[in-house]
């Protein structure tokens, strides 16, 4: 029986990619004193070494529980980052980039979703960030707060009036300011991985958007950049 | 280059269980001139014999592609339908029942979404249904509003000023009028599979709920009911 009330009342879902986004939102989540369960997502991309990453990560937050979740969007194509046959491209385009995945954030955010009703758990962090970004659209504030709006009506939970909080907690940062928040709670970022090419080992290309994004923000922050590169 | 319009105007994604209400709406768009994509999906049902059923219709509409999706949301356990360990009501209970799956609509129209954006296709079709339901959350009018808001927020295809609409054709018909109208429309009902407990030849229960409104349907409609029962 599902009472009106949070069940779990200091525990939440986060999802983490590896990167140095969704990390630094795990500490946010950690800091403020919620049991974090973390969700990866094994989704058909390229760049394997995230998911490893993730793995340290979590490892190294303690979290209750690191699900990596199975879900081929490879299968639709459309994307660089899970369509081999587009090049991850190394300097910075105009508009929408090819390595956007059609609804990626959707796909995964229904997935907490579903995790979130079966363990009660009313608190969902996602390190979307609409600064120092891609201009992916599932990033911007406005995206964020209708998801949560149909999220409250889709579920049992919400229909029994619980109430489901996305948490953006990165969403009007810039990455010097994420990496310097990130740096006062203790993030070790060398275990992060953000490059959307980066080889076996972890180590980044230095040349795509995503790495570029990430060097700047160190340089900006003033801390030393770990990184390996290749 | 996607323009800012609707690139192929005719093409449609059908969500298609293989029960009798997606069925209906696979004939409803199908009749309306849309060219039609079905998307199923392999989701750790209990009832495989849905996803059989799928094929069947899916071939016998001759659909322009049907794609089983795979997505194990038994992972998170939770409902009747996805858990052995829950047993399936063999009479109606209050309130949501314990065949209601964590989020599913939520899930299965965000992979939806990924394939519309992928496929360059602006209008999905669900059959959810409010009317003769079991009281999901996620087949209620005010969600599926909810989602198309937040769906256009979500994509490129949004950003770039196409619209996707979810078109929901049963959502206030009684289980007759969605009979009748499928009989007009020549769909095979013979072919679908509504059992939440159907054994490996889909020959159904007769006895879950989902199997007492379909039976109350036909009654009703005063049409013979093809279902085979155990």
């Amino acid at each position: 029986m599902i009472a009106n009330n949070k069940i779990e009342k200091n525990s939440a879902i986060v999802l983490l990619s590896g990167g140095l986004d969704s990390t630094t939102a795990l500490a946010i989540a950690q800091s403020k004193g919620y049991a974090c369960y973390a969700l990866s997502f094994r989704y058909g991309q390229r760049h394997h070494a995230e998911l490893a990453a993730a793995k340290k990560v979590a490892n190294s937050f303690n979290v209750v529980e690191h699900k990596i979740f199975d879900i081929d969007l490879s299968v639709f194509k459309g994307s660089a980052l899970t369509d081999n046959t587009i090049e991850v491209p190394k300097s910075t385009t105009s508009g929408i980039p090819v390595t956007y995945v059609p609804a990626r954030n959707t796909v995964f955010l229904s997935i907490a979703l579903a995790w979130a009703e079966v363990l009660q758990v009313q608190d969902i962090f996602i390190g979307v960030n609409a600064v120092d970004y891609s201009g992916y659209p599932d990033c911007r504030p406005e995206y964020i707060k209708a998801y949560q709006s149909m999220a409250n009506l889709a579920t049992k939970a919400g229909v029994e009036g619980q109430t489901l909080d996305i948490h953006t907690p990165l969403i009007s940062l810039s990455k010097a300011e994420i990496i310097k928040l990130g740096n006062n709670l203790g993030v070790d970022y060398s275990l992060t991985v953000s490059c959307y090419s980066a080889d076996q080992q972890g180590r980044a290309c230095g040349e795509c958007d995503s790495c570029r994004f990430r060097s700047k923000g160190f340089v900006e922050a003033g801390i030393a950049d770990p990184t390996q590169y290749i």
